[in-house]
């Protein structure tokens, strides 16, 4: 298998001169000299750069084939490393032989060589891996989530695979899609009495009551957690939320850790390690791909990174964060009240201009939070808090939950929800309660904060969003 | 945070004799000795075994806490490592201080001491983590899920999210699940008209098309193949099929590599190393659990593995595994033609009593197999594998995919597949195709084949069939 060979981006960055090589991948593009001879930029998706082969007419069957290798085909070529004479690369490929593997028309292959905006590549998913933006993000997404399973595996967590077809709901409201095969005929479950489509008769459904996809895996998480020690999950989440924004997604990736005999305090001292660790590991890894992200999307984007690995996340209450915003001489889209959420202007303002660094607001009003949250004494307050970065804003949201019996209780009439829907979880409180914590991370979020890209369509390989499940 | 503190596991391997220690977990048993004292069993999850703490009469408070440490209950004791007069274990603690985090009536806490049937369990899949078995359960399926990422990244392939929700159903056939907004009041989407159940009006759906769950993310996997070079998915899979077997899942975890210029041959080598190499690293991870399932689910389970790892996986083609069956004296539930499914009877056979080892059966007839499988010269078969091992029976199926434009339209035809619904990925084959092969590896059915379960409801957190979505 090619895969046993080595790659370009090994070639490139290891390879002795002299070495003999055997190279597959998909050419980018063809120049041919004069002088009888042509250069091959080939790429093969292990890096960003591509290597440059020269094709001379001493190749067998030059003349036939190299008029079929255009942009987009993709072709094997053996022959040797030499020192490049351009000052970009190290060495260059000198080929003996060149086979074309598939060929691609040069009048019908979308991607030529000029720029593409981001919409139109959308519309072509199953092409766009080929650009380069589309296969750094590729490439800094593998990353990213190889550090989140290692910085959660070096430090003892279990991954937990919470479900994803549901019938709880984490939130307490939530616009959840239903799961079913009561609609058609797309399961032998559904094909008996099944009500009317306004008042559907769930109980002859697959599941036998209405279903979801989970808006969250927490709640399940709590209970490995409470039993195991930290966990975290780390699988796709969703959302039937009717809006067509840059930052919104049907369908997207979330990170949920969940540790026991862990206070608020503690929870956001891991929550700052992990931004930190994983910021760190996709600097590392992906140079190359953040080079590009920061010369070609957004220039300001390494400084960004480096002033939050550079500076430690400062701890703001919410009420100290209301009277920051409310002392400052500005005109709000949305006017700032204890008692009421930020808004996304208010907290880029607290993190960008006022603190210029990373915060986390913590101590959130008891009356915009869900029900699990950690009641204060105080009685106005719960153990919520959100990471703010500079660039995104709100990066990370989590809390120290509920463990008191009583008090959840109170909480759960308080926001009118069914104690009987929720006894296993109650049931944690009953038998062997302890303090604990955790966060979330939206996968996509992140991505938007390393790469600098403007929408979330664009960092996840097959967005779906209202009327757009293509692919 | 507790977690910085060092956790059980790493108490009873490493810590010195006269180590302080400060250790939180839920208290397994508890036995009184007449003298004064009390010996309390603690587990906190990061290993099978418990601290054995002893707590005598010097401890402050010790008469008023000691009678509220029942089973299930979460307690915090500081103290100190003494070498175990007992042979069982290395050290135990004795206790200076402490503490009760959270009680569990003995009354009421449905895990006592004695065995519970696993049926009885899975109603209670909020508590069962908390029992040796489900422990066990948890740690394995955490060291192998890391196990697979590790073997992927560390050879080069990029994790890809494939979508969940989906328009496209890669196997052309498949019972799947529909996610809608239309039934009832869950969406903003479905609210206007929308048809009647049985004729829905998916126009007017969240998506503006009927949308399901993925039943396999291969289709699209072949996109980031065929553009960056190996990748694998690793992620939820559904099928809304009504059997209520130990081997079904609506919902379960699959794991699909996608190699391009790969061959069969190759797939198939990449197929062994990939069961060997998570298989080694499993038990390397989890010794103690896995003599565990050893001791007390399985007692074969070891010398099985083992067997697997010291075997090569014998190639056998379809044809030769029907000559084989149909040349032994035995009477077969489902009788053995060629051109039909080997059923698990067959398989079985062949694995456990004729060759005695793992073995890959490839290319199998064109007519039972989906039209994305490479066609043989043969006009007869196609470059499909499966992988058998004893105890089992198929744990990975595979196949090289169809590269060749023409020959994989006329497949479809004869499938009776719209090739305009699958436009971008004929285009895969339009533009620089190239050979390339995959497999899929279910999760679950790997961690039957690791612990010797028995059902497949009990090596997943939270089983979802039919009727069946609690917690």
């Amino acid at each position: 298998m090619a895969a046993d060979r080595p790659r370009i981006a090994t070639l490139l960055a290891d390879a002795p001169v002299g070495s003999a090589v055997d190279v597959s991948g998909w050419v980018r593009t063809r120049r041919d000299s004069k002088n009888g001879f042509s250069f091959v930029e080939l790429n093969d998706g292990s890096c960003m750069s591509n290597l440059q082969v020269v094709v001379d007419a001493s190749v067998p069957g030059y003349e036939e084939t190299i008029r079929e290798v255009h942009t987009g085909a993709s072709v094997r070529v053996t022959g040797e490393l030499k020192e490049s004479p351009g000052a970009k690369q190290r060495v260059e490929m000198h080929a003996a032989t060149l086979e074309l593997i598939g060929g691609a028309d040069s009048e019908t292959y979308p991607l030529q060589k000029k720029r593409h905006s981001f919409e139109f590549l959308r519309e072509i998913a199953h092409l766009r891996p080929r650009t380069n933006t589309f296969g750094a993000i590729a490439r800094v997404r593998n990353a990213l989530c190889w550090s989140i399973h290692n910085f959660f595996q070096q430090r003892g967590f279990l991954y937990v695979h919470t479900p994803i077809i549901t019938t709880s709901d984490c939130e307490g409201a939530g616009e959840m899609f239903t799961v079913t095969t009561l609609l058609g005929h797309d399961g032998e479950a559904g094909s008996a009495e099944k009500g009317s489509q306004d008042d559907p008769d769930f109980e002859h459904d697959f599941f036998g009551k209405r279903a979801a996809l989970t808006v969250s895996g927490q709640l399940e998480a709590e209970i490995y957690a409470t039993s195991l020690g930290p966990c975290y999950t780390f699988g796709p989440t969703f959302r039937a939320e009717n809006s067509n924004t840059t930052r919104h997604l049907a369908e997207f990736w979330m990170v949920e850790p969940e540790m026991p005999f862990c206070e608020l305090t503690d929870n956001m001292q891991l929550a700052e390690d992990f931004i930190k660790t994983t910021i760190g590991d996709v600097l590392e890894r992906c140079r190359e791909d953040m080079e590009f992200f920061n010369l070609r999307i957004d220039k300001t984007i390494l400084a960004t990174l480096d002033h939050i690995l550079q500076n430690e996340f400062r701890r703001v209450s919410y009420t100290e964060a209301v009277e920051v915003l409310t002392s400052v001489d500005r005109e709000w889209d949305y006017p700032v009240e204890w008692g009421h959420n930020l808004q996304a202007e208010h907290e880029r303002y607290l993190t960008e201009e006022h603190f210029r660094q990373p915060i986390i607001v913590y101590d959130y009003p008891r009356s915009i939070k869900p029900f699990y949250m950690y009641c204060n004494e105080d009685g106005k307050t719960v153990r919520a808090m959100d990471v703010l970065v500079p660039g995104v804003g709100e990066i990370i949201g989590g809390s120290q939950r509920e463990d008191r019996l009583d008090v959840l209780e109170t909480r759960m009439a308080e926001c009118d929800l069914d104690p009987e829907e929720y006894w296993w979880y109650l049931d944690l409180r009953r038998f062997g309660s302890v303090p604990h914590s955790g966060f979330g991370l939206g996968l996509e979020r992140m991505l938007l904060l390393l790469t600098g890209m403007q929408n979330i369509r664009d960092v996840i390989p097959f967005p779906r969003t209202p009327r757009s499940a293509d692919f």
